[in-house]
């Protein structure tokens, strides 16, 4: 092995990575707290045509609060089946910038239909006032399709 | 809805809690880069009798460094399966001090043997001088079994 592992995408690496994030339903969603500590938790996602990940959260969420505040993220997407090493399904991290998309936006609307035609649950919750979208804006990430393929995004 | 969602873990909390961590082969960790932004990937996972949460990582993985450093992470457990709306699906997130188990420390070869028990797959690289097992600390925590359902750990 090579001291590091992580190689450019190809071709291949790159029909992955779109696959992985037009599958993914939710996501690990990693902040970093007031304090400086990081704190992962679950996310729903979709994607935008332009596939930026996209959540629809609460403002009562504890992790919502370091969104708000602008600071890097990260997101974990790819879900290993039940079946099978999780070590050996195909995962993606994505380093972010959250963004808030707010219903004054230009394109609150079109990205809202998108969403619930995708996630149509979030219909009973997507008009409550604490419930807002979050683009995340990808700066770069990683990509590991298992043992020994792992590409720099 | 109260401005605090999240209650005092009672005793339906406290076994739903130690059935995911029993559960759990894999999970999110989120790590603080040395640039202080955070990163979230997955790792192998497995509990100690003491049901602290073990992984076995290569030195040559990106967020061992932060780990190696010695700084608070994050691990979220708890993996919806293919069916249904993941965030209806129970999940813990713990906030940690990362602790090395190296070869030369009293608890190794029960450690060892335990984990090599429950994720027998690992025993392909466990002896591979690059990989070390990381028990994590777990300082507190936040469980939460859907919708309106979250306590603090």
């Amino acid at each position: 092995m090579t001291k590091d592992p992580y190689q450019a995408l190809d071709a291949e690496a790159r029909v992955l990575m779109a696959s992985l994030l037009e599958a993914a339903t939710h996501a690990a969603l990693a902040v970093v707290r007031d304090d400086g500590t990081p704190s992962v938790t679950r996310i729903a996602l979709s994607v935008e045509k332009d596939r930026a990940p996209v959540t629809l959260i609460s403002d009562l969420f504890l992790h919502t609060k370091a969104l708000r505040a602008g600071r890097p993220c990260s997101v974990l997407l790819g879900e290993p089946g039940d079946k099978g090493d999780p070590l050996t399904h195909p995962r993606l991290t994505l380093h972010c910038v959250p963004k808030f998309v707010t219903r004054e936006d230009a394109g609150y609307g079109e990205l809202r239909d998108r969403y619930l035609a995708l996630r149509p649950k979030a219909k009973l919750y997507v008009d409550f006032a604490d419930f807002n979208f979050v683009r995340f804006e990808v700066k770069d990430g990683l990509l590991n399709a298992g043992f020994g393929k792992a590409y720099r995004v």
